[in-house]
């Protein structure tokens, strides 16, 4: 199902990516919010394709059209509808692919789960445009948020080998996030910009792609937000995250590293600072315990694996004869999804987070 | 909300440590399975506390009873309901600890959730003991998919520094998941048992304690299992194991390991096998594609932190008095949850493969 | 399924008629709510059997068991459980029912449903009794609603050919309530109380049943609750109603009697009164616009049919031997349910409005 | 929330009257199935404005187009999502009724639901034209049925004082289904449809409107579909017909007619056909037991209010300046919703069966 929901509001992606267009419903979100497109049309181009020698020279078109629930730059507080038409699609260039399965792809299990009815041009509706909605919905919920004075940030934390900086997890300032935000790389470390371009460039020109990490902060998310069990903050990022093709992994505060420190180690020590805050004194749990927001930042981590479409030659199988077979493919890929993925996993923290917070009386 | 959406299968988890007793309620199972209290009771005193000294000696009921859904013997199809009561509590040794907020508990965040009127005593419903009852739905579920040839199994795959060997990825034997079913610690290197208790107990006598990974594998599941999106498998896996307290991170096939791998290395090439079966050549993508089951095992781990109660003293805030204090945490504890969590892992497992295949009109 | 879901509240209703219990879990309800057991103990004797010559003469326990949710008389906010133990039932009144399916009864259609598996035992999952629950959460909803100014009343309007008057549905006072809630066989016009019970005894003496309507009223609603196309009042309402068994029919305001006004005659003309609130001069509307509560009372009806369980002979099959039968029910049985379904209609009320409710962030 | 659940169809209507355009995403249908746009254009013809006198005169787009879900004329099984653009709108009609709230309209219940952001241009997102997308979404459905052999016809049961005969519960043939779908003004006694034309140009010509009933029927549904409390058919097909405007009530079988009848009369006894089939002798259950099919026609009736959008003058208030005002509705109205609602009807029918068909596993 393209579908998520959650106490207070539902999401509804659609569309394939060589089909009429693509697009969401976002179902009651608050009403009365005023809607910058400047901003959407902004943290949007994070994502479009286009943008340098890392990403496809694919062109999207700048804006979704808003085709309900915004009325006078305000929501309305019903169905919010965005459409964006498909344009630039060479559909030839995926002639052969749709009996030879993409490794690494939904080729085949989509076949599979749909008995091959499903429009395979361009991935169809497994294809990464589909993450473009989400954005927009990521802008969307994060112009609400920001309103409250939560502001969401993330950066290419590595990419093949070479890593950047992590967050400080006790807190990052608004203006480092909006700093983040326009670069057009968005690395901590500005010294690793060129040479992760360059390890990109590397296995575009070896017509090989390139995995890597990106690191998501939310700060200043009150304490409380969250349910126990199945609906807590860390159950709805995860499962909205892995709503993103090529993400494998998911990691909060500690994450991973947790398996080797001691439990008086991962403990973070509550106190009340000198302004009668409640405050960690180190931020292991990345926010979040008992599913449920500790007012310390939200940190998160997620793992992107490489481009699946590379140019190198792959074996794989034809599906309609059943034959093993060698497959090249051609057209225009990113050879590092990574930084493009930035904003989509800003979104899905800023679509997690309101929608547990919409459930609290002090929202408004 | 201008959307309607129909449903195949709930859980409803409840209880408190300290209070009556916990349960849960599993609607719309599939009428007319066999369910088999032995196995039920087996699976569960693999979670069950006082099993050796990585474990806390506090003592559980040996098995469930249930209250609805079953008659004769086999499921009814109606709600499914587990209760177990509470006996072996002893409130007493919690006493101080309901104003002094335990660090990597959800204490302070409970409190602030639902206005400090949720019950404390022994973690109240955020207790790991609350995993009890997942554990049993996840033995129910099980037998169900065993039936139809599902295996899931999960081994410690580490301890603080002390590594157990991986899965192989590309299957796992039902022999073999017996197998380690039946071990007291999991472990896949029966060499690497002694060491990882002997620095749980370590770690015990320093008043201290440990963290881990869990590694789970599910084999059989057939092609073409869950959706696009927001409902794909690792949607619905991740959804799940955050539901059990200690889990701080959570990856697929290679997970995190992505991050360094060129496309090509990751990648995992399709044939056909002398059978007609499709396979893939590797298994980095741990048997999930575009949220969609391939055919290969599925293959994840989990992060699992160190057990938040140790009986060094720790800082903390008194909640009712604003002031900062030291805490001593007494009562009993395992020093080392990860061997516990084993069938809990394997249980969220077994929920979400059988909730999403039940959406498949081939299923029975 | 037997759950239901709104954007704030899940309920799970569990257990049989004849097995070890029933109950339900009722998940997210506002915490530090001040439960009464008194209120509660008297909430569910209005359903109880054994009332008088109108009900059957089965007796059921006092109060159900709180086994969750409640902590130091305070709801905790975690899901809160009750489960009422099975004891006064006699299976073998219903030995060979078990193969000739009762006319008007889901025995056969429940059948088929679960191949065969369910318990039908007094009716198993589909028994009136599941209706206790239900009555249990109407109470606790109650509570928290009347906290809030918000009255549920209900009243038998009709049984067979006698027809009690209706509400005004410009208003019901609190007191009006309260008495009617207090009365053994809740009438408006009192001296249709013994016309209607003898009406009922003289069905009983006959070995047959009588059926009815319920009219019921929620006063002081605020204006601006609900959602529109599938989450209004009237579709939460309605779900929760054909929860009830023997409910064929729902009406909201002048209900089906719409059909024959003209628009000026339907359409509730609005006015501002002296003290500046916003009213409608009729309330043909029922409270209901859109889906959204407009202030003025929520007047809703439902139609219940004879209790099936009659002990005139009855053509029907054998669904073992498929062979045409004729069967008798013995047993203890209502010979009209309407005064016993009052406080259950009044329930699916409080849960319906309860869980719109608790959108709005003004609510607490 | 301590609760989890899966889905097996969701729907989204999205859209305001006077916006960009209106539309539906359908998430989840099986995938294969022919889609005949011929016959979307037919059924969606049968709800279109500007058919005759008893309609507004009103034109809309002849055909939604569909923006995804569907290659090569056939489902994909991803959300199938259609988009109707807003053409014929005159938003100076609608000028002063802005401030004045329309009685029996949600202009005052949805601006206190949204704080006076909702778009009230000709009714905003809760405009009867909402509905083109549910019977979209109804053909769809009803499509997929028939292929199945399943087939749901309505008709007009009363306008005002004037009765058309009602369906034979037992049944009613695929051919007269077909030609009842035929007929401009769907009644089954055509001795009624002059009268009854004649009653709605009387209303229209004194700027009045009328209400009525619709009755359904819904053909070879086999038994066993739906489940027990919260999610039977009589639930669902509530839900969903409620989220037509103008609908006050729903029965289903012998309906509120339930009140008067003898259990004796109202049990339906079960015998075994000639052919070995299950049936019943009579079909007051209208075709469900305990939320359950029966194998049996499915029937209902709904009532239909008068349109609120009449040109006499109306009391209301104006709810910017909170004062007592006189309202004249001008612009293009249906004096009768009644013949338009037909479709409808059927699609909210369609729509709740094939939801419930998809849980099991012989649907295909």
């Amino acid at each position: 199902m393209s579908s998520f929901w959650k106490s207070n509001i539902t999401l509804s992606v659609f569309g394939e990516s060589h089909g009429a267009g693509i697009g969401i419903v976002i179902d009651n979100l608050p009403p009365g919010e005023r809607i910058d497109t400047d901003e959407i049309r902004f943290f949007m181009s994070r994502r479009a394709p286009g943008q340098g020698s890392t990403s496809t020279p694919r062109k999207e078109a700048d804006m979704p059209s808003i085709v309900s629930g915004v009325h006078n730059g305000y929501t309305t507080g019903t169905p919010l509808t965005a459409f964006i038409a498909n344009t630039d699609t060479h559909s030839s260039d995926y002639s052969n692919i749709s009996k030879l399965v993409r490794p690494g792809h939904a080729d085949y299990t989509g076949a599979v789960r749909y008995n091959g009815f499903n429009d395979v041009r361009g991935g169809g509706h497994f294809s990464g445009r589909l993450t473009a909605p989400l954005v927009f919905a990521g802008s969307i919920t994060g112009q609400i948020l920001e309103r409250r004075g939560i502001y969401t940030g993330a950066h290419i934390e590595q990419i093949h080998n070479i890593k950047d900086k992590r967050f400080d997890p006790m807190g990052v300032s608004r203006e480092e996030i909006i700093k983040l935000r326009h670069k057009k790389f968005p690395v901590l470390n500005d010294k690793k910009t060129e040479v992760m371009i360059e390890d990109v460039n590397k296995a575009r020109e070896a017509g090989d792609s390139l995995g890597g990490v990106i690191e998501c902060i939310v700060t200043n998310v009150p304490a409380g937000i969250g349910s126990p069990v199945f609906e807590g903050l860390e159950n709805s990022i995860s499962q909205l995250v892995f709503g993103i093709p090529a993400i494998k992994g998911i990691e909060f505060g500690a994450g991973f590293g947790v398996a080797k420190m001691l439990g008086s180690q991962n403990n973070d020590e509550f106190y009340v600072d000198e302004r009668g805050y409640v405050i960690t004194k180190t931020n292991n749990h990345g926010g979040i315990l008992g599913g449920i927001s500790s007012g310390m930042p939200i940190v998160f981590r997620v793992a992107v694996k490489p481009t699946p479409s590379i140019s190198k030659p792959q074996k794989t199988i034809d599906i309609k004869n059943m034959t093993n077979e060698e497959l090249e493919i051609h057209g225009r890929h990113d050879p590092c999804i990574v930084p493009r993925a930035v904003p989509v996993v800003e979104s899905a923290a800023n679509i997690a987070v309101l929608s547990h917070m919409m459930n609290y009386p002090n929202f408004v």
